[in-house]
């Protein structure tokens, strides 16, 4: 199985409003709510390609039962998370009908006691042997020590489990210096890490601070990544247009399957750049169109980047 | 004790943000969540003010539960809400930390389905010997028919309890029809139900509409009745500042309490201002200041109004 880990899961719901005006009362027309954090929805989709994952993070409150209620419901996907005192975060998507854009309110996440953690990382420990890859996923809640990814990525890297970071800021700073093989920043993020808004400077940057392979999502265009093959850049076949929620979730679960298939890296990133396009193009936020996915993969094109730098 | 109905109950949230930017991210610096709809505020400002009180009404889904954990722990306030299959509404207030504004958002009620609406008439029933009043209160649910609270008002008349109305639109209309002892409308309910906009003449026009007294909110200018007493105006000695969420259902909470002990009307609207104002001077929303309320008791004015019309 595929291991992904979400330490602030979030109940995502999404609200349809005819239109969002400050300061007055609005009837939402429409209510959807799904469990979130990046890790699960990586996992939902890792199971609809036809690999076993298993989430692992925290879950609490009324909020962390209603997702994990709504968990037991996704095929392929097997409930690892740890309960804490805390309640699980909402985020709230506000999408306007008329123009089609979206305000975001997204709550703090539980304050994660010494404990709670203790007992986390006893349980990750004994999730890894029986992982073939791992995926660090998303923000850290209140209590997590900002060092915890990195913890976490040399625990794998002990037990011989491939790894994969998807964060930001301070965490994916520290994290990416205990050597994942596999770190997927966007653009923002990688000029935070990097200082540089070039992002073939900064993707080799990033590899040079110890990660084995660096994927950089730069949305409609495509990925640019720095592989122990060289760097290479894979842009869809032209833009598509739609929802982009879940895109750079779709790109984790790609590298992940390609990461375990040892598939080669042309190969993980034409299936990571047509996975994310057929994201966009699905009318349910976080769910992708197969057959456009399966149409896209040949049409996804790879070129190696000139070797300067 | 006291029944409030709440058939469409709700988890009222309350979202603290620096600054409401539609189409940006937000991040929510504080929340609190209480369980709402305007017979389950109306229930706890009774038991603070002595009186056993029991909510009915529905819940259901994860927001359902959680709202009734809350409940739980709300003391003198015994639940007899009905499961139902549908998910319980939540509210978000969207407070603007720099003004101060606030945005809502209201999510849709669940369905009642005929058999869940049959249950509640058997259980609503069984209530009314042991109740002292009645109050029913707020919105309907989807499915839940529009001449449901004339319906509950009849059978309150038939086991001899008294009854009060404080609802809008058609289910007002209806059910004002069906003879309450009180209806409570504020300054647009009232002047949708009866075409006027002049305060006094609503008031009369909606009380000859089968109402046996009606008392008008009129926010920060006080309450506007027409009982068997005559015209009443209760003014409150000087306007209040504050959050004048609940002070509506204060207003309620103190008109019940009247009617159960059959305290003059003139003491029982005086009683109404000063709840409801001590209700906008507390700090938090739905809760009284207990001080100011003993202290502003005899300095509300009442006045006998003009008996033209």
């Amino acid at each position: 199985m595929i291991l992904t880990v979400t330490l602030n899961t979030a109940l995502d719901l999404t609200y349809r409003v005819p239109r969002l005006t400050p300061h007055s009362s609005h009837r939402v027309t429409e209510v959807t709510e799904r469990p979130g954090g990046k890790g699960l929805n990586v996992a939902r989709v890792l199971a609809a390609l036809g690999h076993e994952s298993t989430v692992t993070g925290f879950a609490g409150g009324a909020t962390g039962r209603a997702l994990r209620e709504q968990l037991a419901t996704a095929p392929g996907v097997r409930d690892a998370l740890l309960d804490v005192a805390g309640a699980t975060r909402r985020t709230i998507a506000v999408v306007d009908a008329e123009s089609g854009d979206t305000t975001q309110l997204n709550e703090p996440g539980p304050l994660i006691t010494p404990d709670e953690w203790s007992g986390f990382l006893a349980s990750y420990e004994q999730l890894l042997p029986s992982a073939a890859a791992v995926a660090l996923c998303g923000s850290l809640p209140p209590g997590v020590p900002v060092g915890a990814y990195a913890h976490l990525v040399r625990a794998a890297r002990a037990a011989g489990v491939p790894v994969l970071l998807d964060t930001s800021g301070e965490p994916l700073r520290r994290g990416i210096a205990a050597r994942p093989d596999i770190v997927k920043p966007n653009a923002d993020e990688l000029a935070e890490l990097t200082g540089s808004h070039e992002p073939l400077r900064a993707t080799r940057d990033a590899r040079r601070r110890g990660a084995h392979a660096v994927v950089a999502s730069l949305g409609a265009k495509g990925l640019l990544a720095a592989t122990p093959d060289g760097a290479l850049r894979a842009t869809p076949p032209a833009p598509v247009r739609g929802n982009p929620t879940g895109a750079g979730d779709s790109a984790v679960a790609a590298l992940l399957a390609g990461l375990v298939e040892n598939t080669p890296w042309r190969r993980r990133l034409a299936s990571a750049v047509a996975l994310s396009a057929a994201t966009v193009l699905a009318p349910v936020a976080g769910e992708f169109d197969r057959e456009a996915y399966e149409d896209l993969l040949d049409r996804v094109s790879v070129t190696e980047q000139a070797s300067a730098a």
